[in-house]
């Protein structure tokens, strides 16, 4: 679209932990796929490499997304929101994106919306 | 797909300020809008009228998205990821999902990145 600004790293609010809320999604076929966490330095590796790199809160680390399982997703655009503490990541992706095998986290319906659905 | 569970309310993971992350996508263009929180009870709110009620952390309010500017977001579906500490929120909207007046939250892309690509 022409109307998209750009802007820097420098806009980023990073929460208290010095992380921010990163939305994964498949650029072709619009699936949303994760939902992660990006430190400034996972955020810089992404910038280098191209692909995915979190930040895990349950392992506090480092993660390249597909290091292990050669899952990885190399990005195709990355957008921050107009409050700047989430980013939006648009992805090819190579494999599933959930550690379950299903190709996307979001793969649990809530039973309580269905039923009045 | 014929392979989505359903779970409960119950195997929610809320933070510790008692939030789950909901990142709102329009169910029809498949644009990711706007990440969000809800509390338990901006949740129930949501399942009881059908359409996105959030907590806003800046002002620490239960916050009925629409309810001042028209441009509320019928639920479509509501999804739950593997390790239950983020939602997905599909939604029919009426009217631009960001208080800025753009359709999406996500309008402004990360220079670095895109000098890069």
């Amino acid at each position: 679209m022409s109307d998209v600004e750009t802007v820097s790293q420098s806009q980023i609010k990073w929460d208290k932990d010095g992380l921010i809320a990163a939305i994964i999604q498949d650029a072709d076929s619009g699936a949303v796929l994760t939902l992660a966490y990006m430190s400034a330095e996972s955020l810089q590796q992404s910038l280098d490499i191209g692909q995915t790199v979190f930040w895990s809160r349950s392992r506090s680390e480092i993660w390249h997304k597909g290091a292990t399982s050669g899952h990885t997703q190399d990005i195709v655009s990355l957008s921050l929101d107009c409050d700047g503490d989430a980013l939006l990541v648009r992805v090819r992706t190579h494999g599933p994106a959930c550690h379950t095998g299903a190709d996307t986290c979001f793969h649990r319906d809530l039973n309580e919306f269905t039923r009045k659905a």
